[in-house]
């Protein structure tokens, strides 16, 4: 129905996170009402992704070959966040919270999917945690079943590590109600959790 | 907080229709997520675009300068539908019932948005209409005021041309709940349409 030059972007859009054919053939016909000089600017802004690289440190996405948290100087060395993606670690940096170090692991532990822990940077992070200043280990993972299999996962082979097991705290951040939440439609375990983690006020 | 070169194809993104900044985050770090040469070979389909022109006859996207239905001979050239956009062709073409012309607008009438008919093909559409064998327009645009403020217009100015008001038939597809629909949910009008347009069995 469409020439081969639509369809083949209408196929490649659709591979795109959480994106259908229906909206796939919006974006291109998007693309199309656009004339060729504004694809160009997006096409030489689609190149320079070329320039980004992981961060040879934590795993976070710059254009440099260690990101701007793992050189700035002023971060706590002594904190680590562990996260499975960048855009979660940018979702931690926005609430200006921490101050700490982060590590990405790639990705969560998803024994459906038959992705093991082996595909995450699990060995970059001991080798990190043995040879630095580390004294807590917080984790910030979804709150899923992928998530806490991977805590779990990495605090039995914290737990297991003689030296680590006695010089590292282990953390995760807090469940609890979010904001704007209602307490009528909160499930049992959330509400649980935070009931049993209430604060003094 | 990201590099300026993640931030430019957020921004990009977020132009896109339906999409906000968060979706077009989780689209550039998908394209982050494919090598270099998954990237490449989006942005050669990108630069294809560029071959894909406006039918000169019924404004439908096409690798040629006349589109292939506008070329098909064996389309019945007696009959016209109005759409708004080539997606709405598409999906017409998809129910297999037509074998007649098309004819895009380029969009709708909106007051709200200051876009008025001198913004549609209805110049071209009327030059069509006078020097052709057709005998039935048929309007398929979107149920909304746009739409029908689009249908007033250009009918309005058939009826005043004193050649095309008499040899032309107008019409509109109908109105009626779609597959699935529960008359509990049915709003009013279309309800009543329905009713009205009520077909023997």
């Amino acid at each position: 129905m469409y020439s081969k030059e639509i369809q083949n972007l209408i196929n490649e859009f659709s591979q795109f996170p959480g994106i259908g054919p229906k909206t796939a053939q919006r974006f291109v016909f998007y693309l199309l009402r656009k004339d060729s000089r504004g694809r160009e600017k997006f096409i030489i802004d689609l190149k320079k992704l070329n320039n980004i690289f992981s961060c040879s440190v934590c795993g976070n996405f710059s254009d440099k070959k260690i990101c701007f948290i793992c050189q700035d100087k002023n971060r706590l060395t002594s904190k680590i966040i562990i996260v499975a993606e960048p855009q979660d670690l940018i979702a931690i940096e926005r609430t200006g919270e921490y101050k700490g170090l982060y590590h990405i692991l790639g990705g969560l532990i998803d024994t459906v999917r038959d992705f093991g822990p082996e595909k995450l940077k699990i060995g970059d992070l001991f080798k990190r945690l043995s040879s630095s200043q580390i004294k807590e280990v917080i984790f910030a993972l979804n709150s899923t079943i992928e998530g806490e299999s991977t805590v779990l996962y990495i605090v039995n082979k914290i737990k297991k590590d003689e030296i680590l097991s006695q010089s590292i705290k282990v953390t995760k951040i807090a469940r609890g109600l979010p904001l704007g939440a209602e307490i009528e439609y909160a499930d049992e375990v959330t509400l649980g959790e935070a009931l049993k983690d209430r604060k003094a006020i």
